[in-house]
């Protein structure tokens, strides 16, 4: 072996003779709305794995999902589950051939575990892996005092930002592997939704060099924290044209690029006709039902690339995100409007479903707030 | 001025005391169904422009859409205007500030004029320039004697091909933008619709190294000349399951890339459904009218890349083309069906509708056979 | 002819009977060191042509260099020649042909002039013509009252910029095309070399969305300019190494590009070094003579790629120039140390020659100040 | 965990009960010139390991220059090392945490063990991993009867292949990723050196779509393989100028990409002024010094891109190589020259140093013939 290489590690190192059997956790205990907090056991770190005692961890739409159980819930999910996907931690246990982590270390994670031999993982598409399990949602996740993950699924937190960031560079990932999904510098960048990832991908837009930043949305409380996280314009599309307006501010033109945000089909025909000729519209909300489009006009005639996004490139979208953190150009407190114990998860599912939240940041039992 | 620059032509070189005043063309002389053969004024060479003898044209699916006087027509022509945007002629006037050409060039032709002034123009774009005009729809074509056409837009024929094939380049230029916008080179790649645009793009991806290419249409006629453009799978669509099909062959994992000729909305859902986790569809076919799909499982959660396609890129698309053709890898025959005289353009209108014609060639009156 | 498109001037609009026969211009008058004031012709605005009046110009290394009489212009020009290819100026002509155009309009200028029909051309990278003639070398330019260029070279100037900043967007595109070679959004990115296109690219990756932008000269005055232009880092070459200098601010790793302008072999070494694997080095300086480099371990070990860049792209580069400065995240006056009368050419020279200046814009006689 | 998702392998499967303790391997046993046969024991397999009975193993140039023991393996090397970093074998033993590879498995190997922990393995850039260990050099290789790999660097061999094609995907996939680093649907493609790699890129770039391949050397037996691989042109450049032939076969313009192959620095000068203008030169060759280059003639000006190759993407280079093999369109065959007992590994290097072989493929001691 070369000197230099990092050993392979072949026992695990850990502490477990002082940590407690067992852990609170928010789990869907069983198929029907609701969720539960309940007294589960600590995990240990598997082979390749790390386990993580959780600092803070960031409240999804997919959480609001899972709680109502929806279709989709209802279809995908197998409980008792553990919920949260978005999260940070600190690595308490090192399992068997891990390399490159340490105790102690503050991390990030990657939710999407993936299988590593399909063809998509072998192609450098992990992220469209055809066996992806997801933390929170098809193994135990990150609403407990501690979670096991794949140590690949790791990322050390910058230094320079504090917990509650920190803890959503998961869904902040989804808006950068968005707006880097075509061309930024220099351009006239729409985002039509201004939920949490809208908001994070406003701040990485304009930290990644966009020329202009225009924000769409339908609640004046959300076009609030649009503005706040520095949208050049915003537009109030119950009251005005977003395709008007778009056309307005670029001469005529229309946008370079649209990040779709909103799951609405007509915020999407919109953005299409908002796009100019040859742009991109990178999409990552997801849809209700099923919707029609004027192909013709709307993406033929234009020569657009239209574009389906999920989850993060792994993991050049980390390598990016953690730069733009770094360099602290991009700040993504504007957005995280509320920070509670994981206690009163049922309340952080209430403000989401209430649409009077940015991103919602959970404290777990015992992490110091 | 450095020696080795081609000096700019001052004045028109021309031999117009031999050339007729008149001469005969297809022309769609009045709103409603049919064309007409006309005697009409020999046009010159304006600045910038050359004068073409034409040799040999193709007839295009626009050209049938135009005689059916189909919605699109009525919405966009403003008759009377001489037909025809597929042709190869020979330069026999050049007009003042024209360079690079000569009396006797043979050359095909790009359809779209520009304005080479708007921002698509100088973006790189200009096949998504917004002023386009088209050749033979909204400015007279090339279904006639002899006809004027931008220098710019003149493309020196290579020497090795027969007339017909020059003459038909500028659909082909259709299949190689089409192709040419995503990865070819050891990439599975299906072909829905073999149309003869449909029948050249099978030819493209062969000579441009797809691994495989397999071919979709409902036709028996079509799926014959599919094979004999060396497709090396053809699906007959109305007999077995496109989506099973190319799974099957690709071993569950779907096709890299599909390029959609059909302007059929069911063959778009199945292309996206047999694409690739990552893949991507090219839609250079038109639709009679909007459809929906079902964005969350065949775009977003596939993670693919839809592109709007038109025109040919000015003029990359022809150096490519070019190319293909030049090195022999590229044979456009088998989907040449027809080579008749242009005196006959009613008869293949009539075959065109039939659906029992590949593509069909005219021979202008006075033009070698 | 389509409504909305705009109608193709048929005649010369000028008012040419208030305009003087003669103007006053800096001319490179004959094989040898130095440059003359003169009075010349007026030109007149040819085919496809307009005529500006100059309203400012800047001076470049080439002028200089051209001033000197080095070998480069000893093999390449041919006097009488009038100097000048950065400028601004108002249309006052509008030669046959032109569309896109009014008189009155304040256009910056690419003085690259292209055959528009060699291959270069034909796929898109006009900047790399064969055939190209440059203003101020080959054909007259614009240190003179009044400059004749062809139409298409025109770039309407952004509103909200000075004069100044119009004068040298044809420069500052020099950096614009070497900064967005290659990625930019998030990355670290260092500027070899801070002359005046050095100091524009420093703003230009800032204003693209670089995360660090780190900057590295020999002359303090340049290094001051530098930060002035919002380098996060400045390095001076001549009292540290710019190796360990980059190595220690990038954790060990390297930047991820380098951005070339100073025209040192060393420097191009050092460049590679202090690449992260798999980094750009994007090169526009010139060279006074051939080096040698240690290809295995700088360039193949490493995976990275080298890039020779020239000129501007035509005219994506003018597109994405203009967005930044309309957009006003790019401002370039901190380059800009000097505004004079072009009366005093020679003390511009002197000033350069003495590297005692960042850019240095000229003013025409009577082009009010 | 989904139904349908591969369990994690929780103990070793394996039947080392019948197999012996210990084997023949060619061994770099000292530093010093040579290398020996000699008794080794049979290594198992480690958590994330196979362990493979190898069929059959390429010889490389590397293996050349360990022999000779050059400067790079006195510096490099860290003797004993059983050699040999191009093979293909039989999975036999499978350990702790492997998912997706079965006993029987016929798999060929990426000789990178990489850390998967650095920047480069993080961004997707694996190949340029900074804790690279390599097979056959850093760490036990393929020149034995049996070899334990980790996992992930396993790529199930194409079915219709022979084993001896099988045992040459490494380098192969040197080719590839030389090959695919830039355009080649289309394009002319010279590549400058025929050892087995450049045999190996002649036939990827025919393939992969190009329209022309040229092939120089100056070894007439190995410009006699480059046609046996199909090469459209071969150019002795002992005998003729590469720079005048290539400009002659390409009307003057120069070719789109050159695959440099040779390690030669008059080659590469000749290869930069053989490329057109904004063409691309991507370098495998290593050189046994530094040399010198005119980066404004033949970089700069040129508007030139010059990639640093190394190694193979991981794995997307491997998903396009066993396309190509799996389409039957590219066949290696012609450039395996030699099939023989690895017992006489001493003749294969002999060959290899007289010019006087393509690939050399090796059988271990009782791999069926």
């Amino acid at each position: 072996m070369n000197p230099g290489t990092p050993a392979a590690t072949e026992l695990p190192r850990t502490s477990t003779s002082t940590r407690a059997r067992t852990m609170r956790a928010v789990v869907k205990a069983k198929a029907g709305p609701g969720a539960e907090i309940r007294e589960v056991p600590v995990p240990s770190a598997g082979v390749g794995e790390v386990l993580l005692r959780v600092l803070r961890a960031g409240v999804c739409g997919t959480d609001l999902h899972i709680h109502q159980w929806d279709r989709w819930s209802q279809a995908r999910m197998n409980p008792p589950v553990t919920l949260g996907h978005e999260f940070v931690g600190e690595v308490v246990e090192i399992g068997t051939g891990v390399t490159g982590l340490a105790m102690g270390d503050r991390v990030a994670c990657e939710s999407h575990v993936v299988c590593g031999t399909c063809a998509a993982c072998r192609s450098g598409h992990a992220h469209l892996c055809v066996n992806t399990r997801i933390l929170g949602v098809d193994i135990d996740g990150g609403f407990a005092e501690y979670v096991a993950v794949p140590a690949v699924n790791a990322w050390r937190a910058p230094a320079n930002v504090p917990l509650e960031v920190a803890a959503v560079m998961e869904p902040c990932g989804n808006a950068v592997h968005t707006a880097f999904a075509g061309p930024l510098s220099g351009c006239s960048i729409a985002v039509t939704g201004c939920g949490p990832i809208g908001l994070f991908a406003i701040g990485v837009a304009r930290a990644a060099g966009a020329a202009r930043v225009i924000a769409s949305d339908v609640s004046p409380y959300r076009l609030d924290l649009a503005r706040r996280m520095q949208a050049d314009v915003v537009i109030d599309a119950a009251r005005e044209s977003f395709v008007d307006r778009v056309h307005e501010l670029t001469g005529g033109q229309g946008v370079d690029g649209v990040l779709e945000m909103s799951g609405n089909p007509k915020a999407v025909r919109d953005a299409l006709a908002a796009l100019r000729n040859g742009g991109r519209l990178s999409m990552l909300g997801l849809f209700q039902e099923t919707f029609e489009l004027d192909w013709n006009r709307l993406v033929i005639f234009k020569g657009v690339t239209v574009q389906g996004i999920i989850g993060r490139r792994m993991y050049e979208t980390w390598v990016q995100l953690d730069r733009l953190l770094t360099s602290g150009r991009l700040d993504l407190r504007p957005a995280i409007t509320h920070v509670m114990p994981m206690e009163r998860f049922d309340e952080a599912i209430e403000l989401l479903a209430g649409g009077k939240a940015g991103k919602v940041v959970l404290v777990p039992w015992g992490a110091s707030a």
